[in-house]
């Protein structure tokens, strides 16, 4: 079997849609998925794309299948302060029926090439430890577990607690922010006397 | 004493690079930052950055470090399969000179409302586990630990091994790759016929 990798276009989106609605239902978060394909057009097809997406495709002649997508990798230009442009893989996927091919590795293959070409040293991506086997296939491919060796972990802040952070202007110090309309901060300064620098800190670049 | 903050600009990287050198080393990882100042202009500062930045400076009045940064939030626009637009903290850092002011926590904040702004649902961050005091801040506003809640592992492939997977033409499957000039995939199929679709999965979105 033949496939052929492009990069994803705005007309994708509804493939694109159902593909990530297969993942989510992998993991059990379906309920949790809060974009759609109009949201994902805006999203990565717009002036300033917030992902960069590469599908793949079956050629001629292999039945309903040809032309849609069957898999594909999103990924993010990041930015590290150990390796400066880095590359952040957020979905991998491949259609059930033509997995065991290679298509995930050509996929991923290909996001590195556009990676290096457009000057990262590195590439990043999230597994979950339940996940053993894609665990084990980053292993044999080089990958270091950051999470084990480092001691990295994940963190999320989001809805109330980031909106209650954005609007946090209590009566610390006063800070005049620019551009921006808050002043002052909260007298909760957090650790920063201490530990301040380390706290989203270089190492993990 | 106030402080203002402000969105950084190329000038502003000579004054960063020092900060950034601070953070790795207090990571012991100072013989590791492949980056300097120049490389940092031109990752942030063109016309498609690599990265955001805010920084803190003093105003009028507050000696030789007044309209100097003391303190920076680097960041990223990312994407998530769950939640859409995100922000993604790559540095958090404020001269010890002047911590315990509520700085970290303005900046952080400014962050979040700009993220707002844009569009931006969730912020993300990867805190070391032996940094015990900004992890225990970040709980306190809200966040939540993906590897303890949900085994997130971060995993990284860099240099050698990225290079590898990018020139990986093996002798599997047939995958016409455009653009690019690949093909073929690796006889190595990696564990992808059962379980591809959670290799980086939507699930940590």
């Amino acid at each position: 079997m033949e496939c052929t990798i492009r990069l994803a276009q705005s007309a994708d989106c509804d493939c694109l849609m159902a593909m990530i609605r297969e993942i989510a239902k992998y993991h059990n978060l379906l309920d949790e998925v809060k974009i759609n394909a109009q949201v994902l057009r805006a999203d990565g097809f717009g002036r300033e794309p917030f992902f960069r997406c590469l599908v793949a495709e079956l050629p001629p002649g292999q039945g309903d299948k040809q032309g849609h997508p069957i898999g594909y990798a999103l990924f993010i230009f990041s930015y590290s302060m150990k390796s400066g442009r880095i590359v952040y893989v957020e979905n991998l996927y491949v259609d059930s029926e033509f997995r065991g091919r290679g298509i995930g590795r050509q996929l991923m293959s290909e996001v590195a090439k556009v990676a290096l070409a457009r000057g990262c040293t590195k590439m990043k991506f999230s597994v979950a430890e339940w996940n053993a086997q894609p665990l084990a296939w980053f292993w044999r491919l080089g990958a270091q577990d950051k999470t084990e060796t480092a001691g990295w972990h994940a963190l999320e802040l989001e809805d109330e607690a980031l909106r209650r952070l954005s609007g946090d202007t209590g009566q610390g110090a006063g800070c005049r922010v620019t551009p921006g309309v808050s002043q002052g901060a909260d007298s909760d300064t957090g650790p920063w006397g201490a530990r301040l620098e380390a706290v989203t800190g270089a190492g993990k670049g």
